[in-house]
């Protein structure tokens, strides 16, 4: 199976609340999972919202990560989308999970661009 | 079943090529998917890559879309993510299918954040 893009979907339930509404943490945890991974870093926009809630994304030159969080649910939806062989996908997810907390996560792998033979 | 968002995954092949490596039209695209759909822009980041394809996001009140796209395959991965009731992602979705005139297409719908009862 030739697929272009890889893309994990994470899951992530029982998150430390306090984390999931604090855009700083959030930002420095998405562009810490990049570079970690062996991704380049190319851009980002992270948005606060009131009461409470915080999406961001990082633009790396393999794709993208995306965060949406709610913080009054304890819940945060990740997106690691990559291309290539560069970087390491699977490490950044345990690089989030690890430091949102989320005591009780899933991944959902998705092939992306599965080309005809 | 309670889900806090809608994940649509499309897959467009058989793309026009040119538009694919196009930034400001597919800006202009999904911008216009957004807004016609109901949803509020709060930031962007695009990228146009050597030789080809172009990376972008749109981050909306309501979550985001993003495009890549790889010309020579004639292939762009799109995805949708809404929040909420006030914005049609089936319509944001008709709109790119349409602009990028993608003639083999699917869209899968993944909900996020299902919780307990």
């Amino acid at each position: 199976m030739n697929a272009l893009g890889k893309h994990l979907l994470l899951e992530l339930k029982d998150c430390n609340k306090e984390v999931l509404d604090d855009l700083g943490f959030l930002r420095g945890a998405l562009l810490a999972a990049a570079t970690e991974s062996g991704a380049t870093v190319l851009g980002e926009s992270f948005h606060q919202f009131s009461p409470q809630g915080v999406s961001g994304v990082v633009v790396i030159a393999e794709s993208h990560l995306f965060i949406h969080t709610w913080p009054e649910h304890g819940y945060a939806a990740v997106d690691i989308f990559t291309c290539g062989d560069s970087v390491q996908p699977g490490k950044a997810a345990e690089i989030l999970i690890e430091k949102l907390g989320g005591k009780d996560h899933s991944v959902i792998e998705i092939q992306r661009g599965i080309l005809g033979t």
